[in-house]
């Protein structure tokens, strides 16, 4: 391996090799972690390359494999598991200046990998009043290649699922790192294969998305005595077909106090809180579902001055992953796990067991056709038994948890590498350059495919006779 | 009461007393229960008015009030419970000239009551890209007053429920029957009071509804070896959040090789078929899913050459009550029961005791959040005695029976007129002139409101501590 040779066959493409800003690209928000953190810590490529085209992106990939250079896909660097860090040094691959959208329908969108989902919906919802049917918490910075290779649901996802439902992407155009890199249109099952791999089985360009109706959806928070009252109520809103929300999401007292730097304001001691965005066509039907609730509404965003508006972050970004980072951000010994409760009562449970060890925070989402509690409970973090042990407890008590404190696919339990996907990698990345150690069965051929574990993305499962 | 008094009061209002046309316009599709057909055989008006305006409304109304005369609001009868039939003779009040609709929006449409679906939809279509959120299979006829006083659900309702669900309807303008009658706008909760209510407590005459984004639905046939494997595809399909579909219905063998004029060229003999209506943009998906299920694809509406196209009727007029339909035209001795069957597993239990007696056919729909199977089984009628001991066979295999041989409200299982309901009538219809006989809490003061049965339009459930 030779990284002078490997820059040279690059061309004209851009380079960048300033120790401090490759350190940057190198990482990701793996700090949300004390364990990555620490194990993590040190990883850091050679170079960053960012490619402006299809083109050089071959040129890039054709040369890595020549010159057995390591290349980690990066958009915006928001994932949260050191998904995109470089384990094996090498090159970062910085798809972010490929970020045009080249094509509205009003049921599709197609955009270049790099390209901002918040960026998108703002150019569908002005040609054809559409949106993506979902969008990360990270909405403002992500990359819509990065949400599809490193994460798994958002904003919206109470009405759509998540990124493993079926449907919900419609194509990929995927580059092989090959001696000659081919151009791979992926549609149907075969989507499954490269949707969240952390790009380590081939570098998406270009995705297609299905858009759904775009609304001015009106953000509104709700107050409830206790976290189990906020539950039965984001539950309920959950199981309201004719409700359109596209968000809906649980924290327990004292995270808003706490944490909810400007939001705060808005709440009463001791309040635990849903968060919604509502359609203005359902704003009406909400407020009487509320107060048949019992409901307490503290903010409704269409009735609020400009001024205070303005002051005011959009409330998705109270919301999945930034609940987290809030915290963090007030207090840094703060971490979190992923979790499923398969009820209120689990939530009861989990609850009486940790009290304030685990501020509860979770998000009401589809899975499967079903309303699901996703748990993103903060934890205070003491140790990294202590944080097993919640985990043993969680699953002890029939709560699976993803762990967050894993940077391979398999670990975080998100992901079931499959005989389908493992045969996909060897096609399209031969000699194993994209993203090295992100995939436990490449690097280990014992590794167990058949492991009974719940995964987020399992693939198509078989059908029952 | 004077017949004549009330006629003079009409002024330029239209009236028609041609008997036989009174007696059509009596009559709606109550002879899909041999039960009904005999009991409301002898049932008609003394004239049929048809007021343009609301302020015409109203003058029938208080005329109505006046002289003691029995109104009957008729959209299009095509009810099937005799709902719209005249019990105390008096008149039947057609509210198709109003049929305008009024404003449209991108995310809702105002009409009046009269409008036909159909006709709504495609102006919402080529106004804003909208549709309606569900019609029932009658949308190229049924009016969209008459849904909402007389129905339940429909064709969309895998997406969005049916009428009961909070936020699917947005607004009702009612005429009250009194001295003076009133216009009362009823939004939230109050749209409960009105909806499904059979015209009992109001005339309606604006509705306002919620938009989606409209598709060009594709008309899909899947084949199945049995019954059993088609439930458990249609099933799937359901809860597969990021697959858009409109329609989801099952129908064993032999309906379609017996009933199915048209589409029966497409169907195997023994086969059970799904009948879909997909999106364009999840049709690939949809291809996948279909062979993953063993499915065998028999029509595609979009593979369709533009002969065959025309040649065969939209596909949801294979499914709702357009089934039995198909089917009583072929066999008038066939009549049908709505059901609805907790799991495959009920529905096998089902099967099994009546084999080809009770043909099934089932749509597949949400209700409360979750995908249920809203039976329509067609039933091979030979006596009253049989068809109470299907219903109470049914009812002991834990599937609950809305019986559509009932023509009133309550006694059909799907409207549970509660206190506030009856209140309601109390103020819109204090005389009690508005379709009587319907509403037994009305006629009954010692009716038991609180019954513990499952009623379909049950009202916001109380919250569980
Ligand atoms: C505050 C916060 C909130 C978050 N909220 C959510 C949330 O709501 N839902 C959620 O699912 N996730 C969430 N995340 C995780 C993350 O933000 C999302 O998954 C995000 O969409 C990742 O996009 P990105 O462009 O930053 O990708 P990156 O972090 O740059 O990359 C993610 C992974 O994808 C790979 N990759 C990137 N681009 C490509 C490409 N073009 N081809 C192949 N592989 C590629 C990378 O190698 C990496 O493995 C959150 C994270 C933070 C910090
Ligand atoms: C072949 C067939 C298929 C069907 N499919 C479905 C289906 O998929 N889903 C479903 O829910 N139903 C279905 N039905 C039942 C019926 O067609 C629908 O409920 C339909 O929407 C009724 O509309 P209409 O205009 O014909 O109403 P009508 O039959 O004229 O009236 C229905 C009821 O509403 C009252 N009413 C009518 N207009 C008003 C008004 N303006 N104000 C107050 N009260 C009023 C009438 O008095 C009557 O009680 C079907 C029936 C048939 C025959």
């Amino acid at each position: 391996m030779s990284i002078a040779q490997f820059r040279a066959a690059l061309g004209e493409i851009a380079v960048e090799d300033r120790a401090a800003l490759v350190q940057q690209r190198s990482r990701d928000h793996y700090w949300y972690s004390p364990i990555l953190k620490q194990k993590l810590d040190h990883v850091c490529a050679d170079l960053v390359v960012s490619p402006r085209s299809i083109a050089e992106v071959k040129t890039v990939l054709a040369a890595a494999y020549r010159h057995g250079i390591a290349i980690t896909a990066r958009g915006a660097g928001t994932g949260n598991y050191g998904q995109a860090m470089p384990l094996a040094g090498g090159v970062i691959l910085n798809l972010m200046q490929m970020n045009a959208v080249l094509d509205i329908k009003p049921d599709r969108v197609r955009a270049q990998a790099g390209a901002v989902m918040e960026e998108i919906d703002h150019q569908t919802r002005a040609a054809v009043g559409g949106e993506l049917r979902f969008h990360p918490s990270t909405n403002r910075s992500a990359s819509i290649g990065g949400f599809i290779a490193g994460g798994s649901a958002g904003v919206g996802s109470i009405r759509w699922a998540g990124l493993r439902a079926f449907g919900n992407i419609l194509g990929l155009k995927v580059i092989t790192c090959e001696e000659t890199p081919r151009e791979l249109d992926l549609v149907g099952k075969d989507i499954l294969k490269v949707a969240h791999a952390y790009g380590t089985n081939g570098i998406i360009v270009e995705v297609e998305m299905p858009l759904t109706q775009s609304h001015q959806w009106i953000d509104v928070m709700v107050g409830f005595p206790d976290c189990i009252a906020a539950c039965r109520f984001a539950e309920a809103v959950g199981l309201q077909d004719g409700l359109l929300v596209k968000e809906v999401g649980i924290c327990a007292a004292p995270i808003a106090q706490d944490y909810f730097n400007r939001h705060k304001a808005y709440v009463r001691p001791g309040q635990s809180i849903v968060i919604l965005m509502v359609a203005p066509v359902a704003i009406e039907a909400m407020a009487v579902f509320i107060e048949h609730h019992a409901g307490e509404l503290l903010l409704r965003g269409d009735q609020l001055d400009a001024d205070e508006k303005k002051r005011l972050p959009p409330i998705y970004e109270l919301g999945w992953n930034h609940t987290t980072l809030r915290a963090i951000k007030v207090d840094p010994s703060i971490t979190y796990l992923q979790t499923r409760y398969p009820s209120v009562e689990h939530v009861r449970t989990i609850i009486d067991i940790f009290g304030d060890e685990l501020p509860m925070h979770i998000e009401v989402a589809r899975q499967d056709g079903r309303v699901a509690f996703a748990g993103l409970p903060l934890v205070r973090y003491t140790s990294e038994e202590r944080l097993e042990e919640i985990i043993a407890i969680h699953e002890a008590n029939g709560c699976a948890v993803f762990n967050p404190h894993r940077y391979t696919l398999e670990e975080g339990g998100m992901k079931r590498t499959d005989e389908v996907q493992l045969q996909f990698k060897r096609q399209a990345d031969p000699s194993g350059r994209l993203n090295p150690g992100k995939m436990i069965a490449w690097d280990d051929p014992n590794f167990d495919l058949t492991s009974g574990r719940a995964w987020l993305f399992s693939g198509l499962a078989p059908v029952e006779p």
